[in-house]
């Protein structure tokens, strides 16, 4: 596995590949992005994993400087994987600065879920994301569902600046207790990684009800609301229902219409933010 | 000559073509445009020459509906510039819409010149030259000195989002007169076209001045504003003299720091705004 740190050199290295697989990550690599790279290694003759703790998608008073690093283990998940390349740029070899050109996208989808109490949030990924993309230039760049209005908006982005690249979106990877694998849940005590699994067991209290017939927006979203209520050491931002796409609320689902629905839910447990969602109907993401 | 509206069909014909010269323009070409494709044409195996009147760099009230469009003039002058390739999308090819993705350029160069009466201008022309340079991967991107802030912005930009292509500056095009060719020369009366070239002896003023020794910047400045002051009919935008990289005001020139700066003016005669520029010293652009 050849390891880079400068964007030219890797540039120079992929010069004339093709059939890059790209999975960009922030490190502190867990299951979820070893299904990512497990994934990008079975359909790409050759993979490329970054890891760059992006500061521009971090907001003041925001967790950057905690955020979970440990790169030995991670080069050796990426290693195990099979990633034939890692890119490790830092803020420098990146050039970044505060008033660099952004990437802005939709504010529709940026103002909504995870955007209303994380501002400048999604500009700080879209930049850092099409910045990486013109360094690796890859065929197919891989995304977790679990950052679902991450995936809306970058496939947004994208499209909008006709970038060639096939977005392929992984199915969430969960602790067996249904958590959804996040890197923010090293930050959990044992007493709050017992209380965190409940966020999925609340969008599953709405699936239960979908499966039974309910297809009122409102009243989904008071099922999982219902459910989490039951536990005061989360403090929930917000549950939501919004069209998996265009990322619109929804104020009505139909089986026939054919839209795929995002369930979102976001929340703290202490100092530590939390989010996860589910698809529905149940059309799995491509 | 091939022509494609579709962006699909001419990201197709390109595939795997290399050393692509690239001139994107808004069409109603003159012999500045001219001189970008000869350029590109000398230096790259194939010519790619663009024409769109851009909406998103027009604000309300500017001159979209009454841009001149001249398509067959156009065509005549590509094919006999030797162009193998002109690209004519439509906002519909390209998806625009209001609410898209933008590329929005570092606040310190939008706001400035141009920029402090064209809110939202260069986010409009950064957002569609990105979506351009996606589709048609130039390795050489031809652009005319005479919009020299746009040069500084789409430099930065490039350089900020990685895209690898080589940026080519061709020297401003002028009529007998001096005047700066400009597709909007077309609004102008007889009488309007006889003061137009008083903005180029305007910049010429402080030419000669600089070259008999003046370089304080504000004297410079002084020369242009006291020579069109003397042409009722123009009404001055501003003239600024700004580092021709960075695009900040400069306080003082010097021959031994290497500085390149821009003399820049821009006036309104009748409802027709015409903008030019000198570089100081006299290095030339690459």
């Amino acid at each position: 596995m050849e390891i880079f740190t400068a964007p030219q050199e890797l540039r120079d290295y992929l010069r004339g590949r093709s059939g890059i697989g790209f999975v960009p990550t922030m490190g502190a690599l867990h299951q979820g992005h070893a299904s990512l790279i497990a994934r990008a290694r079975s359909e790409c003759p050759m993979v490329v994993v970054s890891i760059f703790v992006n500061p521009l998608q971090f907001g003041p008073g925001e967790d950057l400087n905690r955020y979970p690093r440990s790169p030995e283990m991670d080069w050796q998940l990426c290693r195990a994987g099979g990633a034939d390349v890692l890119f490790c740029p830092t803020a420098e070899t990146l050039a970044l600065s505060a008033s660099m050109t952004q990437v802005v996208p939709p504010l529709s989808m940026t103002s909504v879920l995870c955007g209303r109490s994380r501002p400048g949030h999604f500009t700080g990924v879209s930049t850092i994301v099409v910045k990486l993309l013109e360094i690796v230039h890859p065929q197919r760049v891989y995304l977790g569902q679990k950052d679902g209005q991450q995936v809306a908006i970058l496939r947004r982005v994208l499209a909008d600046l006709h970038l060639e690249v096939d977005l392929r979106v992984c199915p969430t990877v969960r602790l067996p207790s249904g958590l959804a694998m996040s890197s923010r849940n090293q930050y959990l005590s044992a007493a709050e990684l017992a209380i965190a699994p409940e966020l999925y067991k609340g969008l599953q209290a709405a699936r239960v009800a979908f499966d039974r017939g309910t297809m009122d927006p409102a009243k989904l979203i008071e099922a999982v609301q219902l459910h989490v209520a039951q536990f005061p050491a989360l403090t929930v931002d917000y549950v939501e229902l919004v069209d998996a796409i265009s990322l619109s609320p929804l104020t009505e689902l139909s089986l026939t219409t054919g839209i795929l629905a995002i369930l979102a839910i976001a929340a703290k447990i202490g100092s530590t933010r939390l989010i996860d969602n589910l698809l529905l109907p149940y059309a799995s993401p491509t």
